[in-house]
């Protein structure tokens, strides 16, 4: 383990002794992994340090529109030693978390902002508070005297807008709101990445969309809600099982609601079980007791029987949670 | 008309030479209107001026946890001519807004950011570039030199979060994210507001929901959408004509449409119909069409009829519209 600093100096020091840099971040790449890998390729660029950007798994459809996403390559093989002499990893709290073998080959510029980050780099920029490693980013090209051009700014300005839920989460600082004011005053046009972001829905999750939510059931007064998909329903609507993600946002966000489960039938013998809570209601001990995991207000688990066995079994578990004492 | 100036110093000045104040905004006033007659009254208050706030009708149920919500008066009937000496007029571009005769009678406070405000006021306050009515009160909050307290922030963050719908739309300037970054820090918590906005949503209003997408057409090679609603599934899911509202952006937001319709049927006879279009299509020329009004990418109608006879009208009118030439 080194040293941690919430301050990019280092971050830039580790930038300026190399010629050759390559990016990466988590497996399932998510819209600050993806704008804070092309943000900062854009940044070393300037510094005329020659970047790879290198992910094991592709983007969401939503990010096609950002700049340079053709840029970044999909594969499970890294690049050869001698071509590369730094590795920027980004957003990982672990090593483990791009999905690559033998990334410790390489000297490790560890940019993260997870409170839980194991300090794996040679240089480790870490900040808990930021908003978005996006966020770091903007302080590593400002600290570097770097143009913030368009570009960068569209890129970084959808890593704090996915990362903050549309400034709906508890990350919508003023820091994150003041990183938003530069951006926009840089190039970023709220509207047209929000259009470009939310807005470009398939019909067939929109069919999707009808179906599950027709299957809305209320229980314990209301406090509990739970959800349903099987792969009847996917064939229906000609939807894909990944249609289904943020769907239990939904149940999660009707009045009354402590706790709200959503069951995936799309494999037989086997119901994939999304939970989410709110409050101080915990669904991880709950998911763990299944060979699940998560977080206390956003946990899953894969359960094996049948629908309505599984269905039976997590409602006993999770009605306890919701009783009022 | 008089003089319009985007500087509070005139607005501050007219405040300071009285003693009570009437504030007022819209009919079916949203939360720009409410947020911004909640925190003008306070302020009000600590420059020793008594405010009033009467509206004409009630405030949307998701602004119930606005502080001091419960001050406002909703009434068609104003005070007594001698006990107010100004009255404050918040984001009504004509004086036909609010919905009250008389308010002539005193001399107007006019704070507001539409371009085609009618500069009514004795004081015209007028800043079409502010993102949201709530963002020029924080200016004349800063003006008077008064403490920026945690529940002026909270009802100016609303105020700012709901004009600029989550930070979406094209008022989503660097002065939008620059006035949510001083309020966040003055007290305003963006997750619990969001929470309380967007998060107390009816169960009935999902079960609307499932049975309205569930109607989803798509025709012109997906670019027109259409959905429709009647008085059976208001009845099946137990739900009120105020839930259809928003739901139109549901098929807008389907990747490849270009116009959207909702047809409401929830009377014998007559079809209320909601448009909206992407880009340059415009909506309004068939609203009119049709004795209704709007603007270019959002406009409606009432249409005598059966449904699916008004379905088959709108379908040849809006048809050439997304036509592609």
């Amino acid at each position: 383990m080194r040293d941690a600093t919430k301050d990019p100096a280092s971050a830039l020091a580790a930038l300026r002794r190399v010629r050759r840099l390559l990016i990466t971040s988590h497996a399932s790449p998510d819209g600050d992994a993806i704008g804070s890998e092309l943000a900062l390729a854009e940044v070393a660029a300037q510094l005329g340090v020659e970047a790879t950007i290198v992910n094991r798994d592709p983007h969401p459809a939503n990010l096609d529109f950002l700049p340079g996403i053709e840029r970044i390559a999909v594969s499970d093989r890294l690049p050869p030693v001698e071509e590369v002499q730094l590795v920027a990893v980004l957003e990982c709290p672990g090593l483990d978390r791009p999905g690559f073998e033998g990334l410790e080959r390489w000297p490790i510029l560890n940019i993260d902002h997870h409170l839980s980050n194991e300090q794996y780099g040679a240089v480790n920029y870490l900040d808990e508070e930021a908003p978005a490693v996006g966020e770091m980013v903007l302080r590593l090209a400002e600290a570097a005297g770097v143009a913030l051009t368009p570009t960068m700014a569209t890129n970084l300005y959808v890593a704090l807008v996915t990362d903050t839920g549309d400034f709906r989460y508890s990350n919508a600082t003023p820091r994150a709101f003041q990183a938003a004011a530069q951006l926009v005053a840089a190039g970023a046009v709220p509207h047209r990445i929000a259009e470009a972001l939310w807005e470009q829905v398939p019909a067939r999750l929109v069919r999707l969309q009808a179906l599950v939510l027709a299957t809305l059931q209320l229980e314990a007064g209301g406090r509990l809600a739970t959800i349903t998909c099987d792969a009847g329903m996917l064939a229906q609507a000609g939807a894909f099982p990944q249609y289904t993600e943020n769907l239990v946002n939904v149940p999660r966000a009707i009045a009354g609601v402590r706790v709200a489960a959503f069951f995936k039938a799309f494999s037989p013998g086997s119901v994939k079980v999304s939970l989410r809570s709110r409050g101080d209601i915990d669904v991880q001990a709950v998911a763990r007791a299944f060979g699940g995991g998560g977080h206390p207000n956003a946990a899953g688990c894969t359960v094996q029987g049948t629908l309505g066995e599984v269905q039976a079994r997590l409602r006993q578990a999770l009605l306890p949670l919701v009783e009022v004492s």
